[in-house]
């Protein structure tokens, strides 16, 4: 039973080797001192953005590569106009040069949350959890995720749905500043969330969730590809949408390909509200548009042909720019950036391609 | 917004006079003095299951009223033929009969929890706010709850999808002993459930759930005509699939009418496990048929002229008689039961039906 099958499991693997943390930033790293104890034997993919002549510092011991803008254009060329500038959605070159199978991803504004009893969660090993144990997005458990230990499927759950799905995203919550929209910041300016639910879940196959990039893991080789952040910032007319963007095409792509998404655990606390103000300006649009892009992703099909997260994804494109043009003429420019980013990818995962073809095919539904 | 309108609202209204608590028995209900302080305002129906000669004892003090079989026989006349015996769902019995517009089961082994701070909690209070707030069933909300006092709707979530849907059906959970099946029952005959999972969620549009009858509560005018729990028990191949067969009906009929399903908050502590030799031969037979039953639901298609629950219902049954009578005669009977069920409603609900049918007519997609 699962249960069982957690607890034969002695300690969580820390997958030190098969996983790197990928950090978007405009300044000093000082975050990372509280993060020691969590992140230090990992690897960290930092991704500068905004000026490429500022100098980044990174506190003493860490391991990392860090990549500029001028790096970005050096290494892709052409095709580096499909990576933002002056957004945090920069963030997903870091997960296109990664040669590791897992990412963990964290905003430079988050620290470290307590749980209840007072003790500091580790993030990184919560969601490693997440991510080496099954999903269960056919069916819903009402105890929640059924692998933890002390947990289970219960009554009435079908036998033949308990072996689950790969799990391919994991993603986690904050305590503190909640991640809440322009209007709703300006709305309730004061409202912190301190409610620490103890439950990790599985988002149901069909159901479409706001994906945030803050504090969030996934399994490269399975869903690597889909996790493009979009067209954001400098030059574009949208912003704070990058995330919510991976997420529609993330989870349309594991429903089609059998993977699951899990939610909840764990927690990392969220230090500061970004401006009102300003994020109104970047969200503007995508409020409007976010009313025609849920129908869409709501009702995207992907052809049996599509196996893996590639061909999914350069689908989803088509798609993109045959449905979406008629919204905005970024959509387009959407698109190819779409299968630039594709290119991009398996440009610098030659070997990887056919890896996560050969995955995507293993448990394609 | 969300917060500001629960939070406007003084303190959760008791529904006195709205609210009936129905509680199928075979024994003495001492364990009503536990919930005195919390259900001693509201009235009972108390469903009496086996020999109708045996006398229940109610505590002093609770405004009741109980039906035996005798009483079943009478009052139904030769329809009381759809309400098991010898089964915990003879309850919905007590569904029927009921002239209120919220009904709260709960089982006499299940008594009051505490929360993490050792406060005892008021389930029946959580239900009622479950209730009395909407649902969010076309969009998952990562915070859970949008409505609950300190949380929202988070950044990404249409603006168009925050009125919500009105909620139908608010399932709780169990602290102690898990509703667990046989087979897990026997694998880990010593866990316990003590994870109090502070949240309330909706069960996603097209998502099935397995439904425990033990800590339900649910909007009669809503969806009371779907809480059939089939034939159970006594003459009948089957045993405690009851509440799961209501839940399939009830989740399929609620994300075709635009209703909402919550679970999660209020938990109840339940006290004893049942014995697994005996659920092993109640359940054998449903081990097997809820493999093509989940199928069967998953794909059920109700027509757009269904636009009431009893409508709704009488087209799920003909469906079951097309397609489930190859799996066994039994759903052939019970097809036939799920009509008189809802015939014996409608003549025991006279201007329920109307009602009934313009509360759905209203909130139908």
């Amino acid at each position: 039973m699962a249960g069982k099958e957690s607890s034969s499991v002695p300690s969580t693997p820390l997958l030190k080797d098969e996983l790197d943390i990928v950090i978007p930033t405009i300044r000093n790293l000082d975050f990372l001192e509280m993060w020691r104890p969590f992140f230090q034997q990992y690897h960290l993919i930092i991704v500068q953005d905004g000026d490429p002549s500022k100098t980044i510092k990174v506190p003493e011991g860490f391991d990392y590569e860090l990549y500029n803008r001028n790096d970005i254009n050096r290494i892709l060329g052409p095709k580096a106009n499909c990576i933002s500038f002056k957004d945090s959605a920069c963030r997903c070159f870091g997960y296109m040069v990664s040669k590791k199978k897992y990412i963990y991803t964290i905003d430079d504004d988050c620290f470290v949350a307590k749980d209840p009893s007072g003790k500091e969660i580790n993030a990184l090993e919560q969601h490693i959890k997440n991510l080496l144990s099954p999903s269960t997005p056919y069916f819903f458990n009402t105890l929640y995720d059924p692998y933890q230990a002390g947990a289970d499927f219960v009554r009435g759950y079908p036998f033949s749905l308990r072996e689950g799905a790969p799990t391919a995203v994991s993603h986690g919550l904050w305590l503190n500043i909640p991640d809440y929209d322009a209007p709703t910041q300006l709305v309730k300016p004061r409202e912190r969330n301190t409610r620490y639910v103890d439950a990790v879940l599985t988002i149901p196959k069909g159901t479409l969730f706001p994906m945030c990039g803050m504090n969030l893991a996934f399994n490269r080789e399975l869903i690597g590809p889909a996790m493009y952040f979009g067209l954001m910032g400098d030059g574009q007319p949208i912003g704070r949408y990058d995330d919510m963007w991976a997420g529609w095409c993330t989870k349309v792509i594991c429903d089609h390909l059998g993977l699951g998404v899990k939610t909840g655990l764990p927690y990392i606390w969220h230090s500061k509200a970004s401006n009102p103000f300003v994020n109104l300006k970047k969200e503007y649009k995508g409020i409007f548009w976010q009313e025609e892009l849920i129908p869409f992703f709501q009702s995207v099909a992907l052809p049996k042909d599509c196996t893996s997260v590639q061909k999914c994804y350069i689908e989803l494109s088509k798609q993109v720019r045959e449905k979406l043009a008629k919204i905005d003429p970024y959509f387009t420019k959407l698109a190819d950036a779409m299968v630039t980013w594709i290119e991009a990818w398996d440009e610098l995962n030659p070997s990887g391609v056919g890896a996560a073809a050969g995955v995507a095919n293993g448990t394609a539904k």
